[in-house]
């Protein structure tokens, strides 16, 4: 059995602490949370602590809490040499405090407050400070059937940037393409089954080969209708600029 | 039964005729290409023509060709009077030759070559020059098992416009998100359960709802960073535009 403690009360450590509960191979001993409350809803209420005094033997320490707050809430882990990983995409193993051996669990996934995850799907990047804790790190992501990948900090960084694009950037394409249907009295609901689809063809066809549309084939009666269309000056720089980029990766790609 | 004919032979074409083909109240009688060859693969070889003389008495021409070329081919139907519909987006059923009983059968989908589509996943947007005709286009989509939903053609073309935003755009997006990793080493697959989650969520909540990220939370912090790390001016365009627009419309909505 691997001990764990899991440190935070956001969505990222209440996922982690339902997973972790379920996990047959782990035992978790505690979750910190400042205010108990918090988390009462998701672990029974003598495993809650808020005193790191308080804080239990374990095999691993996991950090789930905001980027700016994991320097300071590893320096009050009252022990030392134990393994202690923080679950950012963008924050450096070194943030946390040297006095014990430090890592890296991140899961790369967006997380809802309301939303049920299977962690079979997720893709956790790891990285340890000392070779001698990676296995641990392995053991802890296969505990929960999913998957693992050695990713130093430079990557992890740049996996992160790539998640803003290709998740944060892509459902506010989302929001536009809703506000489009609401000017024009049609449902949205139209437009789902095509959302679905252009993800679902990436697992199998590359972006670059499966690129339709005006900026790819080059249409420029439709582009310059799409342009009259849209009164919103907003809307029109995000059309303009990311049908130039198509235009350019395509000419240069193909 | 419904007597077809298709008229077409690119990917659409492809794709409906399969569909058609399978439907037990349709009768596909013919499928119309200018070089057979193309065609031969999808259907029995003495149902292709390529001469509109040859054209059969059926309930419905459907017209599966490019934007361009629908007018020309709607001209060259020998009948009159008869129900022509198209399948495209953009295009006003008025281009359609006036002396047949036009309409618009618009499948909202991204159609690829070599991937099998679920027509019951598919809405498809209905239009008819005359009342008469609808029943029959809602009959041939319910053949189908598909959705269908009565839009008028200024919303046929905020659709389209839509679904630039949310498909093709968003595809960009998924390469931009590929390169970042290429360049890095670092393997695209890690980001595929993210994409699928990503549009995953919109089933059940709205684009604003399920926004994440840096700009959302106004994390200049973490938005300046990631534009040190984009040294591609173009991907950095894009960076700031899709930023700075999440920001104002969060602003805006929240």
């Amino acid at each position: 059995m691997i001990k764990i403690v899991v440190i935070g009360s956001g969505n990222v450590a209440k996922h982690l602490v339902e997973a972790l509960s379920q996990a047959s191979s782990i035992e978790l001993l505690q979750v910190f949370a400042r205010q108990k409350s918090s988390v009462e809803n998701w672990i029974a209420s003598h495993k809650i602590i808020s005193n790191f005094d308080q804080l239990a033997d374990a095999d691993v320490y996991i950090i789930a809490v905001s980027d700016a707050a994991i320097a300071e809430v590893s320096a009050q882990i009252p022990f030392e040499k134990k393994l202690v990983v923080h679950t950012s995409g963008t924050v450096a193993f070194t943030e946390i405090d040297p006095k014990n051996q430090r890592g890296v669990w991140y899961p790369l996934q967006t997380f809802s407050k309301n939303k049920n995850v299977d962690f079979s799907e997720i893709p956790f990047c790891l990285e340890s400070e000392f070779a001698e804790d990676y296995p641990l790190l392995e053991k802890l992501t296969e505990s929960l059937n999913a998957t693992h990948y050695l990713i130093n900090g430079e990557q992890r960084k740049a996996l992160h940037l790539a998640a803003v694009f290709v998740n944060n950037f892509t459902n506010h394409l989302y929001q536009m393409g809703k506000e489009i249907c609401d000017e024009n009295l049609v449902p949205f609901e139209i437009l789902k089954p095509l959302i679905a689809e252009t993800s679902n063809k990436i697992k199998n066809l590359s972006p670059l080969e499966a690129q339709t549309g005006p900026a790819k084939r080059q249409d420029i009666a439709t582009i310059n209708r799409h342009l009259e269309m849209l009164s919103d000056e907003n809307k029109k720089s995000i059309y303009q600029l990311l049908t130039q980029s198509i235009q350019k990766t395509n000419v240069k790609k193909l």
